[in-house]
């Protein structure tokens, strides 16, 4: 046990997600090596997110304003939206540049064990916004593991019916790879999803 | 990129140490999802650590006063001082309960190619520790790298002459292990210390 200060800094970033004890005590002893307005700075951006971070109130990703950047954003396609696990996902597709529509933060995932059912998440709120028949086209961009197949399916059997073209992401060997060490189930996947590009 | 302040905290946890990016991202999204009150005592935890700790006068062990508990402590032996590189290797020897002298942090340890010296380390203050004859026993317990090796050695040089007694931790085989997942160097450690247990 350290100086109550010090440890009560070691106790409060362990309690971080993927931050051990190990790694906790190291960060601390680096901040107590660290330039003070370095340290300023963090703590202020920490309280700073809690302050004036907000979820959008059409797409639920996260913004500083009412919306966020791209529901704010008048140059974006409104006719085809992109359902999303979480905020981080948003960045991950707009890191592609592929995608000119909108999105669609669930907030997670369907996951029976861990609790969380269709209505834990903004699904409701997604049909609402199909209900005008702006948009005609919806991408599920969910994870690619089992929760993820799963809300994608129920979505797919949801909105299915309400006559807007629904897609799933592509399944299959990822880029830069080696087909050797693909596992079999992504293997099988590319199988099934393979595509004609001669005769 | 994310809004403005999402983002400037993750770049800020993603300067600490061992935190890549993937890792900040993750952090600030707990934090957005967080208890408000848990991010203001984890902001706090971090200036609070920046206002109040200092170093011991006497042994440069991080401290909340002048001096550090140890050496404010009556009850600690002041004739034996265990050596060690950093304050966290303190609160690894106090875990043992083994030693109930006084400790010196060196502040790191010899390292010709990172720039660090002699002169860099609090080995000066350990010197003049030594001055008034209270000390008869040192223990050096730097690490068992190249670094630490050549930090013990270089202080066995300088204070052999004091007529003190000097003593290196001893390396070997760590418990509770096996003795095939031993590296060369600790086993050849383990056979040059080994002790005779009968006969």
């Amino acid at each position: 046990m350290y100086e109550g200060v010090v440890q009560d800094l070691i106790d409060e970033l362990g309690a971080l997600p993927g931050i051990g004890p190990k790694s906790a005590q190291r960060i601390a002893f680096h901040i107590l090596a660290a330039d003070p307005a370095d340290v300023r700075r963090l703590a202020k951006a920490l309280l700073e997110v809690k302050e004036k971070v907000q979820f959008c109130r059409i797409c639920f990703n996260v913004a500083q304003a009412e919306l966020c950047r791209i529901c704010a954003d008048p140059r974006r396609d409104t006719t085809v939206i992109c359902v999303v696990e979480e905020s981080k996902d948003v960045v991950a597709v707009e890191r592609t540049r592929e995608f000119r529509g909108r999105y669609h933060v669930l907030g997670g995932a369907i996951n029976p064990i861990g609790g969380v059912g269709p209505d834990d998440l903004h699904i409701r709120e997604l049909i609402a916004r199909l209900a005008d028949g702006t948009v005609t086209e919806l991408i599920l961009a969910t994870d690619p593991n089992t929760e993820g197949e799963v809300t994608a399916s129920y979505l797919a059997r949801q909105i299915g019916p309400m006559g807007l073209t629904v897609s799933r992401l592509a399944s299959g060997l990822p880029m830069g790879g080696d087909l050797e060490w693909a596992d079999e189930v992504t293997l099988g996947r590319a199988f099934e999803g393979r595509r004609v590009v001669a005769g």
